[in-house]
């Protein structure tokens, strides 16, 4: 099996668009139902109707089935609504109906409203459920030597690691918890992930834009397959001296290669890559000028799919 | 007037999303005809009902009223159909019915199929009328002093010019003529408009990806408003040495400022940069890391709408 880049984008930019495959995008959004807020007329983000279902005559939830709207009425404020969201949370949890609640992480993401403020937290292993945005960093480690070559410091995940075990990883990558920007849980995630100094990470990493796309749980993600997962990844370079060397600060990396940029493409290829990272490989690849228009047939899809507009508010 | 960076982004990406705004973008959709060429259901562009009522009649130009589509029929390779439409074009000029075609360029724009072949070449001031991609090369030129300050090469359009006179723009900027690579169209672009030398551009200049979005022309542009534009730009950076001053190789540009990225900025706030120029500058920003979402609070959707996905096939 060999994946060219743009079967590598689709993989993970799977939604389909609204203007270039109309019928596509409509066979789902009049079938998924909208997760709202009350007082906010607008999506959140698309549920499937076997997960909305379940909220059906739960305490501070309304299903509307006419309008396919799911609608958090219970709390006003995103202190009230954030407790609404974790009893009902905690109570699934408790059933064992949703596969993706057996991997809860304690850990908070935010959802924001249209100016951008927060409407609610939501356990990270339930915002899977919600199809809520949700925003994470991930950094492109790398060395140049002396005649400008570049090669990228790639982690392989843990074979143990629930999800996407044994394959290749971005230096360094991780959610954002609600309340922390993106540098602070990049500095956090550096020294967690590679044993990185914290003094040598502020002072050489690079904010490069972002990396959205629109995924669709498959089972490599673990737990319910087939929901909806826009994301917003804070994408960072860090160029490193030639003698600092990142090591495993945990158990979820097994080893960090020092590979050129055609090893990295060769394991790209043979689909090696947890699949959002092999786009901030290709994000970066494209802006440091090594895939372009003369090498790459799908270039300009490509550099669009990596920074989709996402319909939902974002942060 | 202070134009905000999402201000700047939308003036130039203006037509609506289909996800985000449906209702918008099937108000232009359900009005404006679609471009064929016959053999091949599928849109190039989209046309103003007011031009596509023009070619009804016209040998090798077929109109469809209830579906809304002008298929050009003349022709059946890409000779052949390019010379369908430069004999329709050069008739127009003679009527001069159309006003963009009083800028006639004498100069071939490449329509692409789905298979990235090439369906037919337009003159250039006539595809505007069709709505079809079109591509071109922007540089953006800069120095960096040993603290690592960044400072832009920043040209002033002459005066005189017919089209956005007076406004700033990117240090080299020109359309890409079918037949023609986007490296060797900027590396004759950079010795035209700013007198630099061949082998520095071959040597320096580092490809970056791409700025995408779909313009709707304004009167700034000059001839009819209205005409839908996606246009495919393919940005590059040059870091020039501090000794190499990019000069005006012809009268198209009065002046070369040297400007830091404040100066910059204030410019932009003001309004004073050519719409598409101001979005590359905005792209160059991103990827160096000045701006980001710690200081920009539309970053996301700014990433995004420079990188917009084309619903038609481009190259």
């Amino acid at each position: 099996m060999s994946f060219t880049n743009l079967a590598l984008v689709a993989q993970c930019d799977a939604f389909p668009y609204a203007d270039v495959d109309p019928s596509a995008y409509l066979a789902r959004t009049n079938t998924y139902f909208q997760l709202r807020v009350s007082g906010h007329d607008y999506a959140l983000g698309y549920m499937l109707p076997s997960v909305a279902e379940v909220f059906r005559g739960v305490a501070g939830w309304e299903l509307d089935d006419a309008e396919r709207v799911l609608t958090l009425t219970g709390g006003d404020s995103a202190v009230s609504r954030s407790a609404a969201v974790e009893k009902t949370m905690l109570a699934l949890r408790e059933t064992g109906h949703f596969e993706v609640l057996k991997k809860w992480r304690g850990e908070l993401y935010a959802v924001y409203g249209r100016d951008k403020e927060l409407l609610f937290n939501v356990e990270r292993s339930a915002s899977a459920l919600f199809g809520v945005v949700t925003y994470g960093v991930h950094l492109t480690a790398y060395t140049r030597s002396e005649q400008g070559e570049i090669k990228i410091w790639t982690p392989r995940r843990a074979k143990t690691k629930q999800t996407y075990g044994g394959m290749l990883d971005n230096a360094v990558a991780g959610g954002i918890a609600s309340g922390e920007s993106p540098f602070e849980s990049l500095v956090r995630e550096c020294g967690e992930e590679a044993s990185l100094a914290e003094s040598l990470v502020r002072e050489r990493a690079r904010a490069a834009g972002t990396v959205t796309y629109w995924y669709v749980r498959d089972e490599r993600a673990g737990g319910e397959t087939g929901l909806p997962q826009p994301e917003v990844q804070y994408v960072y370079d860090l160029e490193l001296p030639l003698d600092v060397i990142p090591r495993p600060g945990d158990d979820e990396v097994e080893e960090f290669y020092l590979w050129s940029v055609e090893e990295v493409q060769e394991a790209m290829r043979k689909g090696e890559f947890k699949p959002n990272c092999a786009l901030v490989v290709l994000d970066f690849l494209v802006r440091h000028g090594i895939l372009t228009e003369a090498n790459e047939r799908d270039f300009i899809e490509i550099v669009s799919r990596l920074h989709r507009r996402l319909e939902f508010p974002t942060l």
